[in-house]
C-alpha cells in the first residue's frame, strides 16, 4: 500500500471545497538574504492555521457514511487534533482527540472550539496510544492517523500540486519533516510532476530521526525530541520513511536558534504569523546557503499556530 | 490648494513602479464575531510595512531633478520617516530624519537601513521642529512632511482607489486616523468614486483630536497624546481637517485595551502581523458593532512594524 501521484490529484479534487488553496508568495528582501529566488507556500493561512488541513479533510471523505457517523478519533499534540476536529465539524460527526498534557494552549483551545471533546493524557507516546485505544473501544469512533497512513500522506501532497501550478519554476523543494507526511506526500508528487525537482527536508537538529533514518537506512523508531519545533518532536512514520527513502535527496538540520532567527526574520519582513515547525525550511536554506544558489526553490510554511501569550521567540 | 480624485488618479499612476497594490483579504471567522462582511486592506504589507510608502514616493516624483539632487528631510517618529528613506535610496538621493528619541526601534533600524540619515531629538513636536529646520538649513535638503499636504494626502489616497477596484462592493470604509493624510486621502477618492459610500475613522482615545476637531468644528492643535498606537499620536494637520470635516462621516475612538484586543484577533486568526495602529479599524467595529450589521466594510491595515523584542501586546 503506496501512495502514487493519482492519489494525490484524487485526493486535490476531494478536498478542494473543503480548504484553501494558500497563496504562494516571494519577498524582494527575503530573496536577497537568502541570495536565492524563494517562494513560500503558505500553509500557516490553511483552515486552522496548518496544511493538516488537508489530510484530515481528505481521510474523512474517505470514510463511509456509517463510518462517519461513529464519529472519529486521534492522539494529537496540535495542528492534527484541530484539524481532525475542524473536518468532522464540517462532515457533521464528532471528534475525539487525546492531547498531552504539554500540548501548546492555542492548539488546544482551537481543538475545543471547533467541537471536538479533547481527552487529555500524559505527554508519552505510549500515553497517548493507550488513551487513543480506550477512547475508540468506548465511543466507537474512527482512528484517524495524523501522519502514516496513505490517505493523510495523499491530502498533504496535494501542496506540491499546488505549488507547481502555481510557479512551474520551482526547481526545488524544502519541506518540514516531522511524522513525515507532508514530505512523504509532496515529495511522490513533486518527482512524479517534474522529475527534475529536487526534494529538501527540513528538520530541527533536537528531533533529527529523519536526517538519521534516511542516512542509516533504518528507520529510527526510538527517539527523545528536544525542540521549540513542538510540531515536528514526533517520530518518522514507516510509510512514510519508505516514501522519503524513495524520493527525497536531502534533510538539512537546524538548530532552535537558528529556527527562532528564521521566524523573526520572517515575520519581521513578511509581516505573516509562523509557527517554529513552520519556518525550519527558511532556516535551512539560510543554514545551508550554498546548496540553493541559482535556484527556483519552494519553502513550505507548514503552519503559524503560535502561542501569542507566550512567544517563543523571546 | 486641495486635492481632488484626479490627483490621486494622477498619483496612483505615477507612483505604480514602486509600490505595491497590496492584497485586500477576508477571513471567515472575523466576518462572523464582526457580524458583518470585512475586508482587510493589507498596507502593513506595503513596501516599508506601511501606507506611508505611497506618500513618500509621490511627493519625490513631484520634485524636480534640482531639487532632489538637494535630498530629502523630515521629522518622523516611525513609518514616515522609513518611507521616505525608501523613496529617496529609489531616487538616488539622500534622506535626513529627525527622530523623537522615543521612537519605536524597529522603524528606527528600519530608516538606517534604508540608508537615511537618522538624526535624534527630544520626543517634543517643538525639538522635530527645530532639529529639522536646522538639518534643512546645513543640508539644504527639501523637507518632504509626512501628512499635511496635498503631495501626500493624494499618495495615500491611492489606497481608497485600489479598494474599490479590487471590492466595488464596498460600502463603508474604516480608516486609521493621526495627522489625517491617510483619512483625509482616502475619504476624497472614495466619495468621488462611489457618493454613497460611508467614510469612517477611527481613534486611540488617548489621541482624539480628530474626533474632538470634527465635533466641535474646530482643529485641535494642542493635544497630549497617552496611546500605544504609536503612529496616531500626531496632531490632525490643517489641509487633512478640512478634508475630514467635508467628507468623514463618523469618528469612533477605541481604547488602548480594545487595540491590543483587536491585534491579538487579527493575528491569531490572519497570521498576519499588524501594528497597533494599523489595528484600529478592526477595533472600531468590535467596538460599535451595529453601525456595521449588513454592510461590506472596507477595513485600511496603516501598518505592520512591530517591536517583536518587546511585543506590545504582553
Amino acid at each position: 500500500m503506496s501512495v502514487e501521484l493519482r492519489d494525490i490529484d484524487a485526493a486535490l479534487a476531494r478536498i478542494r471545497a473543503y480548504v484553501h488553496e494558500t497563496p504562494l508568495t516571494t519577498h524582494a528582501s527575503l530573496n536577497v538574504l537568502c541570495g536565492t529566488e524563494c517562494w513560500f507556500k503558505a500553509e500557516h493561512k490553511q483552515k486552522g492555521g496548518a496544511f493538516k488541513a488537508r489530510g484530515a479533510h481528505h481521510a474523512l471523505t474517505r470514510l463511509s457514511p456509517e463510518q462517519l457517523a461513529c464519529g472519529v478519533a486521534t492522539h494529537s499534540s496540535g495542528n492534527h487534533g484541530a484539524a481532525l476536529a475542524l473536518a468532522a465539524s464540517r462532515f457533521g460527526t464528532r471528534a475525539f482527540v487525546v492531547m498531552p498534557s504539554n500540548a501548546p494552549r492555542p492548539k488546544r483551545e482551537a481543538t475545543i472550539a471547533y467541537g471536538a471533546t479533547v481527552i487529555e493524557c500524559e505527554p508519552t507516546l505510549a500515553a497517548r496510544e493507550e488513551t487513543l485505544r480506550a477512547c475508540v473501544e468506548q465511543t466507537g469512533a474512527v482512528f484517524v492517523p495524523s501522519y502514516d497512513h496513505p490517505d493523510i500522506i495523499a491530502g498533504q501532497g496535494t501542496v506540491a500540486i499546488e505549488m507547481l501550478r502555481q510557479n512551474p519554476e520551482l526547481d526545488t523543494l524544502v519541506v518540514p519533516v516531522g511524522g513525515g507526511g507532508l514530505l512523504g506526500g509532496i515529495s511522490v508528487a513533486a518527482k512524479a510532476l517534474k522529475p527534475s525537482i529536487r526534494v529538501i527536508g527540513a528538520e530541527p537538529e533536537g528531533a533529527n530521526d529523519a536526517k538519521r533514518s534516511l542516512e542509516s537506512g533504518v528507520r529510527v523508531t526510538q527517539h527523545h525530541p528536544d525542540t521549540i519545533a513542538d510540531g515536528l518532536r514526533t517520530t518518522l512514520g514507516e510509510l512514510n520513511f519508505a516514501l522519503i527513502q524513495r524520493y527525497v535527496d536531502d534533510i538539512i538540520t537546524v538548530s532552535d536558534p537558528q529556527i527562532i532567527d528564521a521566524m523573526k526574520l520572517y515575520m519581521s519582513r513578511a509581516k505573516e504569523l509562523v509557527e517554529p515547525s513552520g519556518i525550519v525550511g527558511l532556516a535551512a536554506i539560510l543554514r545551508k546557503p550554498d546548496l540553493f544558489v541559482n535556484s527556483c526553490v519552494g519553502i513550505v510554511i507548514s503552519g503559524g499556530n503560535v502561542d501569542l501569550e507566550h512567544p517563543v521567540w523571546l
